[in-house]
């Protein structure tokens, strides 16, 4: 594995035509540039703070999506869960199941991940540090699952900010699994008033090195080619005209590193 | 409600000659204080750190413990839920449906326990502010349910630390609920390395005092007979001896407040 | 000691209407409440965010209008000091030598103020906690003056806010010092754009009423007859005729606590 | 400005002999690898936690080596003062007047550095922001000086941590200054109970590596030929016989990201 690897979609499935357009313009950027690639959109958002949000197609059409895109482009696809009970359902059309960062403490939802054998990426919540991720990572382990990773995403930093603990890094390593850093969720700005959590988008060529510098193995960003109109976190996400300049520098720097 | 209400009991359901033992002494206690007492204890521990932890009796057998209990002193009781689908069945046996912190923006968790009719106690996640709280009783009153109570338990400071803002008591009640401090986890130390968090009961005293001087309306305190032998969270647990003389004390300061 | 001492007034020293007007108000409430009351006043503000912000009237001039206060109404006086060689000088003045939260690790500065033999309240750093402020007790002790006191006044909790920890209370006192709370610093909200510190005077009733639960011997209170117009600090200052029902309040919750 | 420049030393002057070595071989470490080289090192320690802690030689014994490092090995050289009268005799043997970060905000402080003419580095505070900074540059300029540098060191994360927010270098670096990472001092463990701050050296590497990538124009590194028997910040210093491989890494890092 000498380069990264890239976790990257839309926030949501918000149609065929996007997600279509998006893994198609991602993957002919990673093709060259020889990142492996998995495509990324959720089915559905479970944890908005505001009901009035977005929440998603429906989950038959939303995970219909994701494979077609899967199967189309020849790509892994991930997309999260959010209670045990989806964990086989969405097995049946994602290649990694991804464990929001809420919620992986939960071991009932851990264990029913772990269970569809497929591959297991929990984010790290937003309270935790590197170290004590090991009994998430054990929990799955001893399901008899050990294709296990772990996604840092920021820590809460005051009520309305994140911050990124890079020792997170080398810390989640030692656990023996792969570390993604996902520099769209680690640039949010929570509690926000009104209720849509804010964010700084030019921030993530900023993450994103520090996280190629310190060895992180995989990166997971959300784009979306108009984010001002995206159904989801919009404030959070790279247009993605910009996703290629973006990955070629931090190619540079992986070299760097290894 | 001239005097503020007690949620308390062990943290766990560990069987049923524990659980009358606490209800019968600290329904004893209230009722001399004036204090409206509801019992509580978890039926499911969901989100152990560690997998090896204890977590429960069983559903059916901790939650027909837990209503026995209220028949037997014509108490109202209490009781966390972990997802959706355990919210009617929950509701079969207890009066208050208690959301965990770490769950408290799951919308299909809070709309479930909504739909039930009893009364729904959100626990402030560790990460959020009081008035992003609002967001929370929004999705519950319009689901229906004008029952809501909001429950303060310290906020994420730094990695292994929490820590309470006072200021988060009056910034809930202008949601115009209830408002609860939860003295048992907000001394809670979490990230040890151990896996087990830890705790600093000597201090629920400071907790609760700063609690209801500030005009919270009730306490949440996890009381055991024997907090060293308990099968979970014994290091936060307040000895049920020490428990009326700090009732008490808190009776006094209410006098003084209101 | 029965009742808790107050240390208030404004600010800083604008002109000698102004701190005679407050020292005579608040010293009849306090005479009548029975609160031991110290004037407080700076002669110089030495931490400005913004350099254009007012600094004093000159360091004489203010410390000569604190004396007056303090020979006219017969009162215990208290200011801050910056720098080790201020100390013997403003000794000349004031009873009390208050040494700043940002310098309360400065060994000179701790030493040149235990010298004077005055009473030496030092304000806790906002990123101590108070188990580590036995060190500067010690720093002083050590100097030959066991006449201390230590001061709560927040922590910082993220770039743009404070938040008090109310176990620091219990904490302090385990040193054998007076512990106080400093109501007014307590809620600045720092790093604002503007350079200018924020605040939420609304709150000090909360953090007062708190620290005097949680067995604070003292509170420190800005206050002013029109915080709007004063040239320091206008964002948290008490409104001077909002202090005696707060008082009266506070005075209440001692005598439950004691 | 092709390379990063490196500002390194001991944390304290112990002796003669250990600042020649240590100036000696850093030196000869950065002529090859093209790194521009400012020796340092402190004259007097002013804010140790413990009053036991080693202070230094005396000011003048301290001042008068570090000025003899620098002319003999042809170096630029820095240090730090805690107090506006050290500014005018520190300047006369040393090029750059570094400003401790708990003193950030002491105008007084800065403007005697200032008027100095030498170039100035304030340390940013662990509780304030990039953009805050903003204001000590404009204390400093104001005062008729241009030189200015400015110093992430670690935000204070609880009360045992400090976490480095990467956000903050190109947050200050929109001041128009150049922008070091205090690799040392961002490891700092405060709020221990020994009264002596602990660390975490090993993690030396991944801090560096980050600034590097994230566009630090300068890296601050303490460095000891026997970290365990200095006698000043030991925990945290970088075993001399390490600098020259972790140097070359970030000279591969800087290429890439130039």
């Amino acid at each position: 594995p000498d380069n990264f690897f890239l976790i990257a979609g839309p926030c949501v499935v918000e149609g065929e035509e996007l997600v279509m357009e998006i893994a198609d313009k991602v993957s002919k950027i990673c093709r060259r540039l020889e990142i492996p690639y998995v495509f990324k959109a959720s089915y559905r958002k479970a944890n908005r703070t505001n009901a009035a949000s977005f929440t998603g197609l429906g989950d038959s059409v939303g995970l219909d999506l994701i494979k077609k895109v899967g199967d189309t482009f020849q790509l892994p696809t991930t997309s999260d869960i959010h209670a045990h009970e989806e964990a086989a359902e969405a097995a049946k059309y994602i290649d990694i199941l991804q464990i929001p960062a809420f919620l992986c403490r939960q071991t009932d939802l851990l264990i029913a991940a772990a269970e569809t054998g497929k591959i297991v990426n929990v984010k790290k919540g937003q309270f935790l540090n590197g170290p004590s991720m090991k009994f998430a990572v054990e929990k799955i382990q001893k399901a008899g699952n050990n294709k296990v990773m772990l996604t840092e995403r920021g820590n809460f930093f005051g009520y309305q900010d994140l911050v990124v603990d890079y020792r997170n890094i080398p810390w989640m390593s030692e656990h023996g699994v792969p570390v993604i850093m996902d520099c769209t969720h680690s640039l949010q700005q929570p509690n926000q008033t009104s209720g849509v959590t804010g964010g700084n988008p030019n921030l993530i060529t900023t993450i994103a090195k520090a996280a190629i510098a310190t060895g992180a193995d995989g990166l997971f960003i959300e784009t979306h080619p108009n984010p001002a109109v995206a159904l989801s976190d919009g404030a959070n996400m790279l247009h993605l005209s910009k996703l290629e300049n973006l990955l070629e520098q931090l190619v540079r720097v992986r070299k760097a590193v290894i």
